[in-house]
């Protein structure tokens, strides 16, 4: 398989953490890509009309995109323990809502954080609107409170919606330092503490700044 | 169930599209809301930090978000026959991996409209950027012809693929009808002069501008 992608993103990071925790990280090969929302990049909107990053490639050479169905892809080409099936919920883990729920909250956050980006590093200065920022920001900020409400409950799970959460929070702390969100997070910045030892995790990381 | 809605967004549309080919739009109670990007909704807030509508307020009490896990959460209550199952595909009928991916391109190009109709209608006008309308708009074109691709390949398919891309569509007809993409894209407006004609669809059109 083939991924599209760039260190930066958070949602192909998303994808590479599930697929180093489903153990198929080896069988993706990387393709730098870039996302640019006005200098399209047109290698890959040949493949994802969308112009997304990331974009994977199959084995039988289908283009899948978004980030959310290739972790599902990726999932089910694996042992399938990173999103629960649907259907009454015998264990004790969490239902496929739940996790799923946790995955829409990240993505929002991360997709707010990155319009804010493109607001204030690639609009040009006389153009930018700061109502769009606080509104976008304020989005982070009611994101990252129920993240906080759900933290004390997270523990030890490894699946898409804890996965989602920590990539959204690693991009942050690489994009948005100055928020300094473990200010107000407290359980938050326990649980990622943890989870960001990960191999996954480690593997992944953004470049430095 | 209660569902936070707008007549004219494309993907509450998705879901009560979804709701009524299931049998079950008459178990789901509207609430108005809207998903400002600037003046949020704090009552929608309260529900879902995003502040996006559509959110679900299931039986049980929870809050559900985005469009993707409502419509998966409606037809897991249903039938099941708007998404297939994973695992190997023994009928005649398209994958999940098509029907979802078909979802992504569809929501990808709602969001580029919706991006380009905050830039043309709600930002400041010595605000706007040319270069950022020209890169949403492109986005839309693009995903308009892999739609065209698809298009006669459709053919009587009703399943959370082709119901996303009638939304999308549909959202194109009520906000940008100067794009006047049927010029363009025959086999697709064949295919949704029929489409549009369900009951589901009938039921769910935006309002006259």
């Amino acid at each position: 398989m083939k991924l599209y992608y760039a260190a930066t993103s958070p949602f192909v990071r998303k994808c590479l953490v599930s697929a180093h925790e489903l153990g198929l990280r080896e069988h993706i090969e990387l393709t730098p890509a870039t996302a640019h929302p006005v200098n399209r990049d047109r290698a890959l909107v040949a493949q994802n009309p969308l112009g997304q990053i990331p974009t994977l490639i199959t084995a039988e050479g289908a283009a899948l995109y978004d980030s959310r169905v290739i972790c599902e892809y990726l999932n089910a080409l694996g042992d399938g323990r990173l999103i629960p099936p649907s259907g009454p919920n015998s264990g004790p883990g969490p239902t496929r809502w739940t996790v799923l729920g946790e995955q829409a909250l990240a993505d929002g956050v991360m997709d707010a954080a990155i319009l804010t980006r493109y607001e204030t590093a690639v609009r040009p200065e006389g153009l930018r609107w700061n109502d769009w920022i606080v509104g976008q920001l304020d989005k982070v900020h009611c994101g990252l409170a129920q993240i906080e409400r759900r933290a004390p409950h997270l523990g030890n799970r490894v699946d898409i919606g804890t996965i989602s959460i920590a990539c959204a929070l690693g991009y942050l702390d690489f994009r948005f330092a100055s928020l300094a969100w473990r200010g107000q997070q407290l359980a938050t910045a326990a649980w990622f503490e943890r989870f960001a030892k990960r191999d996954s995790m480690a593997a992944t990381r953004p470049p430095a700044n």
